[in-house]
């Protein structure tokens, strides 16, 4: 069932998710084999501009799988809190649940051959993962990086569709929800605090950024 | 290209495999839609003997796709190190890399009937993401229960591979290997020390459980 209710997308929501996609170090792109089965790969990646950008071997498996059917799906998600059945039900398992976000692209990957956005896209990716420097800019014009530049490959993901997904306790009721930020306070495990406030954020009914 | 010093399995290592499939509270299912495009969800999971069990609305577009095609592929991943590149190269920003633990399952998803396994796997998944209890035994044959399962729909991928692929620098030269744990241990950002730790588990010169 889509509940609507927890759903964020590029059009509305464009800074929630290149925030969100800021602070994740890795995705997963999921693509389809020949064969017409499923793989999946964990990657450091950078999101500029609604756009995701990977780098690899130029002449691994997945460069070849990515020539031979485009078509990819990238997803990063985080848990922030898993929230117990007790803190609903004093019985019952059924109410056990997590809170998250994730953030789907689908789309198409396509091999960027342009030295100067090779460039850019993996100095983005550094001062992404490496955001302390300590190393010589990427620049395409620079000697000793050309010809690494022309030894990897860069993969950019041009999306048909970027959704997202933020699952923060939007259905519940008003008391239901006042009693698990209550709980989460008590229990004070190292991302709770964070989750209360993203529940209050992201609260429909308090004209959160999802709410509205 | 595949590099087969980082790679486990589960014929190999079904010990390691199955203690980082315990750690992970969530993973991500990849699936093919029926205009052939990959996508993925991200789920909490249970792994019991070599298989993925998640749970889900009986109703929902998840299991829409699945009965379409039961082709799928799971993948749980953490990562453990940004390694930076001033680690090794004082200018180029190419030997910038990441230490990570991932494992994949390629198989099929079949819709669980069966009362008595669908409630093993929930009591399963509830021993691993609530283990400090607070809640009934789920129960086949407990009415309260009953209802319930019913309600529920629940998956188990059959796999036709685990494997699983554990990056923790088995690539380097003892010299550089052990420059990286040294500088680890002086950063000591918060897994630096399970990385070390690890890279030393792993290594191949160490006669480590990938590296016999």
């Amino acid at each position: 069932m889509r509940r609507t209710e927890f759903e964020v997308d590029e059009s509305s929501n464009p800074e929630e998710i290149a925030s969100f996609m800021e602070e994740m170090s890795f995705g997963f792109l999921g693509t389809v084999t020949p064969e017409g089965a499923p793989a999946m790969t964990p990657l450091n990646f950078v999101y500029v501009n609604g756009k995701v950008y990977f780098h690899g071997s130029r002449i691994g498996e997945k460069m070849t799988q990515l020539k031979a059917n485009e078509r990819v799906a990238f997803m990063a998600a985080k848990e922030y809190a898993i929230i117990p059945s007790y803190f609903s039900d004093p019985l019952m398992a059924c109410p056990a649940t997590a809170y998250f976000k994730s953030v789907r692209l689908d789309g198409r990957a396509v091999v960027v051959d342009d030295p100067a956005e090779k460039a850019a896209a993996l100095e983005a990716l550094m001062r992404k993962l490496q955001p302390e420097g300590g190393y010589k800019t990427i620049d395409a014009a620079d000697p000793d990086y050309i010809p690494r530049l022309k030894g990897v490959a860069v993969v950019r993901i041009d999306a048909d569709r970027v959704s997202g997904k933020f699952k923060f306790g939007q259905n519940l009721k008003q008391p239901a929800r006042e009693s698990i930020t209550g709980q989460l306070a008590e229990r004070d495990a190292p991302l709770d605090a964070e989750t209360i406030a993203l529940m209050n954020r992201y609260c429909p009914h308090a004209g959160g950024a999802t709410g509205d």
